[in-house]
């Protein structure tokens, strides 16, 4: 399934431009923005992972070619292009190593084969850290000179933000605070990852589910019963619904995980002391927009506060981010733009 | 108690030439450094914190005019001062806040005071961020590009450098590992902030204290009860001399401290993945030259091999500081250094 928009004119966007590519398992995001951050064009297509990374780099370049071409820019107003990719990977060497969401694609000089193909710069990202970097330049976050960002899914993914600088890390594993340890106790849930005690073992929707189905084995009262009974499956989707329906069970189960979430949350806010913390990704049960996305914030803003720093609680800003599953590709063209005025200012 | 120190002649230092201070509950220490963190001329008084925040300003002010005299230093020769001081702060308005070390000292604006009284610019830093830019510049972290360092003692303080800046966090507490939680449980064990289940809670010389009273409360064997009826405080020195005079329960409170740390330690390498993280501070065991202290730091080396990401168990350096106590003068010199250079890019 591929998807086009068109966003704003070229006549409203302020030059120059960068391109943004978010790739994903499933599918790959690319845009051309505008020096504000604002998208001129968007097109998404399949991964296809079974046709290998040197494909997927040569029809992410003509996809970005034919984005460029249908908007009529001089090649030399498209200044670099940022790339978003799952891990594991070394972003120096902007090679792919082991890629769990991407099998097949192990060790691939992704960032210089798609320079090759689509001829001009690459930077070359983590996608949380892009994601993170997208709420930054031009999302929630456009108002913090630094941030942490929490993408909430099957897993946790964590993008950091320090005075408008990635924190990539030393081995390319800089803000993985999903798998930060908040139960030291050799009997810590087991993460997905092999280790125990991590956040991600407590407050992503895998584990959401798992503690939901520890709860039934216990046989503790809940309309979830009668949703099984009918056949669905265990998702917090489900789990929302039964909590807006006035399931006890599935709200104490979605609020145990904002109170999770705000342990994590305090040891990032403890370690770099952002200006604020944005959560975003699938499991945000409808956000802003809904009452129990709404009681899940406020939920994890209240133990934040509680378990904070009084400096911290009072100015910490907890928030939801505000650009969906754009984030990545967003952000990835913002993270191009930095290090193109970076380049620039070298000389 | 005044200490002055002569250790490199201007002859062998590289010029222009930096001052750092170091500002203690119960000393100042003030040295002048050459432009490769060498130092040249080193004096400490004490604090006397009765006479006051604006007196003891006056007196860093002398004290360093003195050196730079004895020095024969040309005023245009000695760039600027970093001032490391303990917290609470706030750094960019140059205040000091509510320090627990320095009682009457409140909301005093320490920074613009130090720099009228001596005539040139000064750099306000926190005094765990100075020491672990000291180890930066001139200490065991001069091969890295960013580094944590904890300090161990009383409590625990933190400071992260990252690419060569200074993690000072939005409201000027970034770094504040000590107060990160290991353990979220509401029985976690009681911080001095108040907190429950953070790290300095688990692993600070305080912590060690109480855990080997209750060990002894519970009548657990050892030869430490005869040390106290010899009238001995507990201390994690005399638990240190027991350990090494072979005693089981007070190498088992030593190696359970290391491993308390190194979960503290994971959870920073998770968050920001820095090149290496340094251990210093008065609670190490006599160091790298103790048989006791070896034992600290391979424990501490190994439960993080045990639980971080491989390739952060396979790269990343644990090990002492080097610079000892002269870390916080020497940080700030090179925190005051690092922002002349900034400022003098700018033009």
């Amino acid at each position: 399934m591929t998807d086009t928009r068109t966003l704003i004119s070229p006549a409203d966007a302020k030059p120059p431009y960068f391109v943004g590519v978010d790739l994903g398992g499933s599918s790959v995001k690319t845009g051309i923005l505008d020096d504000l951050g604002q998208t001129l064009l968007y097109h998404s297509f399949p991964t296809e992972i079974e046709r290998g990374p040197d494909d997927a780099a040569r029809r992410m370049a003509g996809a970005v070619a034919e984005l460029i071409g249908k908007l009529g820019l001089r090649p030399s107003e498209v200044k670099s292009l940022g790339l978003g990719s799952p891990g594991t990977m070394d972003l120096r060497a902007g090679v792919l190593l082991d890629p769990v969401n991407l099998p097949g694609w192990q060790n691939f000089p992704l960032r210089d084969r798609l320079r090759q193909y689509c001829g001009m710069p690459v930077t070359f990202a983590n996608d949380a850290g892009a994601a993170a970097f997208g709420e930054f330049w031009a999302g929630s976050g456009k108002q913090f000179q630094s941030l942490a960002m929490f993408t909430l899914g099957t897993g946790i993914g964590c993008g950091i933000i320090i005075n408008g600088v990635s924190v990539d890390g030393s081995h390319s594993t800089g803000a993985e605070c999903g798998h930060t340890l908040i139960d030291f106790h050799p009997d810590g849930r087991l993460c997905s990852c092999g280790q125990t005690g991590h956040l991600e073992a407590y407050a992503s929707a895998t584990a959401l589910v798992k503690r939901t189905i520890e709860a039934l084995e216990s046989g503790m009262k809940t309309s979830l019963n009668a949703r099984i009974d009918r056949g669905a499956k265990l998702t917090p989707l489900i789990l929302a619904e039964e909590a807006e329906a006035g399931d006890t069970l599935s709200l104490e189960l979605i609020v145990d995980t904002a109170k999770y979430l705000a342990v994590g949350i305090v040891n990032v806010m403890h370690t770099v002391d952002p200006d604020g913390v944005l959560l975003g990704g699938a499991m945000t049960f409808g956000g802003k927009n809904s009452t129990l996305g709404q009681r899940f914030l406020a939920t994890i803003q209240e133990e934040v506060r509680r378990r904070a720093f009084p400096i911290l609680a009072a100015e910490t800003t907890i928030d939801y981010a505000s650009l969906g599953s754009d984030a990545g590709y967003i952000g990835a063209a913002g993270l191009a733009r930095a290090e193109h005025a970076r380049l620039s200012a070298r000389g």
